[in-house]
């Protein structure tokens, strides 16, 4: 490029702006879908989709383990899985600020590509946006996602019911605190990384296993508590779930002791909480650990008749304590 | 709202996020597929389906006749448009700045669902992140949008012959002005408003009266002249238009006498440029005159064999002058 900052000319549609596609976004995305460059792409589809979106605003931009364009495209790749759908097509909607690094921008790109090709999804359709200097943070990135329901599934809460058993699909927190020790300048074992991977791969496995997975949800914002509080509000059951079950890095909980954070409540980006048959559970594991992402898959709870909508957590001393929905003052930013 | 500005805990997944959804977000667009609330939307296609997105930071976010929602609904609604396709579903992801005024966002959001319901389409899903003071500015609004491919047409700027004419909807550059006037505090007649509008009934009734419609397009970012320009190099024909059949209000016009610009170059939200077989030309605009953003359609030029890749402009004094691609420095954050 000429030059090796973004500028404001770059998002005003004209020849800066066919040059920044053509020189940084095309040869990283390329594909027949995207190369048409009209205003939307035409794809074909076959009947029920599955249609999602999320803005990423993380900060730092990049963090042990990945980057904002990691975040954007497992994100929604994984919460297009949670609905029993297989990601297909993605867009890009990038706001950059003025001044960022062309340099940065190649990396986040071309960090996307492999992530969408690590999921089999193609970027099929984008945008990119420049604002002025102090009024962005770096680069926004919106991911948005279609896919194909796979027939026979139905995932809602409301399939919840007493009996069930809950999954868990590893280690929890790990984002979080890659996130917070890259913001604060805390020095991690290289061990501690964002979990973000896409799960696509996983959850076709547990559906194929076994469609009557009664829900499927990614423990992002709020963590695994969010999570919980939602479905136990929605199925109006309780859950219940064993504190010694509960995966987590002793660095993670080093990070969590040290900032005063409890990791059910840190968002993870690769992992999935899913409530099943209590006769099934075996078989979905069994599905999980064929990915390299469910390995560490294992029950951490149930579902109960009992306290409906109310999530309580069995401590390891014998108590119960109750895992209430987060308030909100949680990490800003993580995603 | 307990607060009445948006602050970090609205976007940080937990109870207060919730809390924004129930008392802003739902309200304003509620409908049965978005309440369901779950990571993704589940909505059925018929085929062919087209994708597309679109982030909107245009500044001031309220300008005469509109504000940022009604473009991030109509921008997108439009780019669906444009491909042959029948909007049907949006999702949006908004990134707020904290402090932003509730109030606000109520009127964007409910603009948005004015706007959906005009258009015929269901916001099906969102996402919403805040970021700190002085991180972003304001709002800014990614949509996307999916659609039903109409069958039988096929929109390609390949398709783009000699002897085709080029038609356009109405007058340019109302946009532009409108938000040149709202950011340089210029006082317009009231008359001189956003075209912003949905422009899906129309390119149906076009593409119903002559599927075989070469291209459209929206002359967004870029304005006319990008957009003939791109067609222009895509067909390998040139593009001759003639100055005087070209749609200018007189107050636009001096607002870019008065700021240097010109109004082919200028955003519009609510035109569409077609390239109609010479024969077809008087169908198609009887079918643009069915609504009422296509009331001043008219043919401004035509396709030639001669001058491959170029757009010319006959003057009103008989020369003609090349209408270059614009480069990059044209109106920041038009849209």
């Amino acid at each position: 490029m000429a030059n090796d900052k973004v500028t404001l000319a770059h998002g005003a549609g004209g020849k800066v702006s066919q040059e920044l596609m053509e020189q940084v976004i095309l040869p990283a995305y390329g594909n027949p879908v995207l190369n048409t460059l009209h205003d939307g792409a035409l794809v074909e589809m076959k009947g029920e989709v599955a249609f999602t979106t999320d803005s990423y605003v993380v900060q730092p931009l990049f963090f042990a383990g990945g980057n904002i364009g990691k975040l954007a495209v497992c994100g929604t790749v994984n919460d297009l899985s949670m609905t029993g759908a297989i990601p297909r097509y993605l867009s890009v909607g990038m706001i950059i600020e003025e001044g960022f690094p062309i340099k940065d921008l190649q990396t986040i790109v071309s960090t996307m590509k492999k992530m969408a090709d690590e999921a089999g999804v193609v970027i099929a359709t984008g945008d990119t946006k420049v604002v002025e200097k102090g009024k962005a943070d770096g680069i926004f990135i919106n991911t948005a996602g279609i896919g194909d329901k796979i027939p026979g599934t139905h995932i809602s809460p409301e399939n919840v019911k007493p009996g069930m058993k809950v999954i868990l699909s590893g280690y929890i927190g790990d984002h979080a605190a890659a996130i917070m020790a890259g913001r604060h300048n805390i020095n991690l074992p290289a061990s501690v990384q964002t979990d973000c991977a896409p799960l696509n791969k996983m959850t076709k496995a547990m559906l194929e296993a076994v469609p009557d997975i009664a829900v499927m949800r990614d423990p992002t914002r709020g963590g695994v508590a969010a999570v919980l509080n939602e479905i136990a509000e929605a199925s109006k059951c309780g859950i219940l779930i064993d504190e010694d079950e509960i995966p987590i890095h002793a660095e993670v909980q080093g990070v969590c002791d040290m900032l005063g954070f409890d990791p059910l409540y840190l968002a993870n980006e690769g992992k999935c909480v899913a409530f099943v048959p209590a006769e099934s559970a075996d078989k979905v594991l069994k599905a999980m650990r064929t990915s390299p992402y469910g390995q560490e898959a294992r029950v951490i709870g149930e579902v109960t008749a009992e306290a409906p909508g109310t999530v309580g957590l069995r401590t390891g001393i014998g108590g119960i304590r109750v895992v209430d929905m987060p308030l909100g003052n949680i990490v800003p930013r993580i995603c």
